[in-house]
C-alpha cells in the first residue's frame, strides 16, 4: 500500500488538476472519512449532509445492521439500519444525516452487538464500543489548534481503599514544566456510567477544549484530573496478580468518594504543584459522575468549593433536606460555593428533573448556574458543559458575579 | 450490583469462612478473570493450569468460534477454537493452557471475525483487536510494583512534515518533575505494523518495566518516546477538520523518518529537559518498527548513538554495503556506536534471518549484543527484549563493556 492510496484515485487526481478550492469541493461530494476511523480506513464516511455510509466486510452472514447507541444521534433512534449486502459480500447502509458530536454505535452481525473494525473503540456502556465523530461546521472549540497544548498524563498511584494500583489521567496546562514554581487549581471531572478514566480524554476532548480555552485567555491555567468513578473496598477489591486491581462491577462505586478524598487528592497535591486551597479545588462530572461530584462535593465544602454537575438528576431535590441539609441556609451555602453549576441538554431525560433541580436553588436563593441548550444525553452537550464551566472556576468574587 | 458480584457468590462464601489462603485456592482451582478483561467481565477466565474459558452471549448466532492471532500463543495455532451453545443461548469453549503473555485475539461470529466485548481493546493487525494477558507465574518484571512511578504524557504537536497535528506518548521517570534542572537521556521506541503510539504502553507495559528497572537501579531514568510510525508528506497527509491528521495507511510510513528527524527529535529537546547529544539519544523498535530504527538509526549517526532491533530482519544484510555502508569499516562503525542490540525470539519466524544479521555482524567484527531466547513474534518476547536492552543504554564506555 502506498501513500496515496488512503485517497480514492479520483480524488487525487482532482487534487493534482485542479486549485485545492476545487479539488477539496469534489472530495466533499463523495463525503470525507470519519475522524474517529482507524488508520487507513475509507469508511464509515460522512457525506456533506452528514448522512454516513458504512461498510462492512462479512460475506458468511445472514443480516448485518448499524445501530446508534444513543437516544437522538440522528442514525434513526436506536433502530438498527438495515445494510444490504453487495455482490462481493460487502454490506452497506448509508444512514439519516446525524448530528454533529461523537456518537457509541454498533454493529449486529447475525444478532451478535459488536465492534466495526473500521472505527476506534471507546470505553463505553461498560465494554469497548465503537464511536463516530461527525465534525460541527459551526463549532471548533474542541479541535486541536496551533496553541499551546498542554498534556495528558497516566500516573499510576496505589489507593489504600481498594488496596490496589489504580490510574489516574491528569491534565497538566501548557506551561506547566517551564514554570517550576507555579501552582494550580484542579478540577475533579468524572465520566458517567459504564466509562472510565479515559472518556474525558477520549470521547470528551477534554485536554483540547482547555487548551484552546487557556489559549484564548478565557479560562486560568487548571490541572483536570480523571478518575475511574468505580471502586470497592479492601479485602473486596483484592487482585489477582501484580496487585493490579481486579475490575470491580459496572456499578461498584460505593467506595469511590473515599477513595477520592483519601487517596486520590493527597496523591495529587503530593505529586504535582497544586494550590491545596478548598477555592482552588473543584469536583464536576457527567451523569452519574454529576451524581457523584454533588455528594462529595457538597458533603466535603472543606475542600471543595466549586461543584459542576453535567445532565445529572434532581427530581427529588429538596432544598431543606438534600445533601445533608447544606442548602437549607441558602446564605450560608452561598457563603461556601464559589460556583455551582447545573447544566442538561433540552433533548435529555432528565432535563425536568435537572430543572426541577435549578428551579429549587432559585426559590431556595441558592446562587448558581443553570445551563441548558440543545441536545440530549451525549458527548457534544458535555463538551459544551465544560467550555462554559471552565472558564467559570477560580475566579474568586469575581467569578461569583458572573454567575 | 453490588461489591461482591464480580466474584462468584461461592468464592465469596469460602473467603468469609476459610482462612485466606484457603480461600485463594478455591478460588485458583475456577480460574480467575483476565488482568485484560474489561470492568466487572469474569470471563475470559484463567485457569491454574492456564486453560481460558471463553463465554460469549449470541442466541442468534449460526456458528461462533474464537481464534487466536499469532502463531504460537498456544491458542491452538491460528485454527479457531469452535464454542458449543448452551440452552441460554451462551456460547463457550475452553482453549488448550495458553502462554504467558499478551495475545490479540478475535471472536468469529457467523464468519464475521470481530472484538470479544468482554475484553480491552488494543490497536493492533490495524484495527482494534481484543487482547487476552495472561499472567506469567515465573515473571513479575511488568507488573505494577510499590515503587515510584513515572508517567506516559500524551504530547500533542504540529509536523510540518505531514502538515497535521499528531501525538506522541512520552514516559518520564520518576523524579521527572521534582528535579526541574535535570536532564535526561532519551530512547525513541517504535511499534509493529498495524500497530501505533499506544501500543508499547497498553500492550508492552513500557511505563511500569521502565519504573521497576529504575527502582532497581538497572537503568538510567530516561524519556521513552512513542510515535505512531506512519507519516505521509504533505500535501498527501491533508486533513479534513481542524488539522487533524487524515490517518494514513497501514504502510504508508515512507515519511516517517524525516518526521522523526525533522519534527519530533526537535519537538522533544524543546519540550522536555533532555541531553541533546548523539550519546544521549537511542532508537529501537520491534519488528516493522526495528527495521525503521536500524535505518534512521544508522542514517543519523550524528545523532543517534544507540540503537536496538527487537525481533526484525536480516536475512540479505550484506555488512558491506546495507545501511549505506557503515559497516564497511567495522572500526568506524565500534567508535560511532555506544549499542547496537539485536534480539529474536527463537520460535520467530524471523529468527533465521536475525541470526544472519547478528552472524554477519560478529564475522565482520561489529560489537553488539545478540539476545535470542525462547518466544515468537510476541509481546511477551519484547518486553524482555527492552528488559534486557534498557540497562545497557547510556552508560558510556561502561556500557561497551557490558555487551
Amino acid at each position: 500500500m502506498n501513500a496515496t492510496r488512503t485517497w480514492r484515485p479520483i480524488a487525487a487526481f482532482v487534487f493534482v488538476l485542479a486549485v485545492p478550492v476545487h479539488g477539496l469541493a469534489q472530495e466533499d461530494a463523495a463525503g470525507k472519512p470519519a475522524p474517529s476511523n482507524v488508520r487507513g480506513k475509507e469508511f464509515p464516511r460522512i457525506h456533506p449532509d452528514r448522512r454516513v455510509t458504512f461498510r462492512v466486510t462479512a460475506p458468511e452472514a445472514q443480516k448485518v445492521a448499524v445501530v446508534g447507541h444513543a437516544a437522538d444521534s440522528g442514525m434513526n433512534g436506536n433502530t438498527p439500519y438495515e445494510m444490504k449486502k453487495r455482490a462481493d459480500g460487502v454490506w452497506e447502509v448509508t444512514t439519516d444525516p446525524v448530528r454533529p458530536g461523537f456518537h457509541y454505535y454498533q454493529l449486529i452481525v447475525d444478532g451478535h452487538r459488536t465492534t466495526d473494525p473500521a472505527s476506534q473503540t471507546y470505553f463505553g456502556w461498560a465494554q469497548q464500543t465503537s464511536g463516530l465523530e461527525v465534525p460541527d461546521p459551526e463549532l471548533d472549540f474542541y479541535e486541536a489548534r496551533d496553541v499551546p497544548h498542554g498534556e495528558v498524563r497516566v500516573r499510576w498511584y496505589r489507593s489504600k481503599t481498594t488496596g490496589q494500583h489504580r490510574q489516574a489521567y491528569v491534565y497538566t496546562p501548557p506551561g506547566y514544566d517551564s514554570n517550576p514554581t507555579l501552582r494550580y487549581p484542579v478540577l475533579y471531572l468524572q465520566h458517567g456510567s459504564g466509562e472510565d478514566q479515559t472518556s474525558w480524554t477520549r470521547q470528551g476532548k477534554v485536554n483540547l477544549i482547555m487548551d484552546n480555552l487557556i489559549a484564548e485567555g478565557k479560562a486560568r491555567p487548571m490541572l483536570v484530573v480523571m478518575e475511574q468513578g468505580y471502586a470497592v473496598k479492601a479485602p473486596a477489591a483484592r487482585s489477582g496478580r501484580g496487585g493490579v486491581e481486579a475490575a470491580p462491577g459496572p456499578a461498584g462505586n460505593a467506595a469511590f468518594g473515599e477513595l477520592l478524598i483519601n487517596d486520590l487528592v493527597p496523591m495529587i497535591d503530593s505529586t504535582y504543584r497544586t494550590l491545596g486551597d478548598r477555592h482552588s479545588r473543584a469536583i464536576a462530572g457527567l451523569s452519574m459522575g454529576a451524581g457523584q461530584a454533588m455528594q462529595i462535593g457538597l458533603g466535603n465544602l472543606d475542600r471543595f468549593a466549586s461543584i459542576g454537575s453535567f445532565s445529572g438528576g434532581g427530581r427529588n431535590f429538596d432544598p431543606k433536606t438534600s445533601y445533608g441539609g447544606v442548602f437549607a441556609d441558602s446564605k450560608a451555602a452561598n457563603g461556601k460555593l464559589d460556583l455551582l453549576w447545573i447544566g442538561c441538554g433540552t433533548g435529555d431525560r432528565g432535563y425536568a428533573g435537572a430543572t426541577s433541580l435549578h428551579q429549587a436553588l432559585e426559590a431556595a436563593g441558592v446562587r448558581h448556574r443553570w445551563f441548558e441548550g440543545p441536545g440530549s444525553h451525549e458527548w457534544q452537550v458535555w463538551r459544551k458543559h465544560l467550555q462554559d464551566f471552565a472558564p467559570r472556576l477560580f475566579q474568586g468574587s469575581a467569578g461569583k458575579k458572573t454567575l
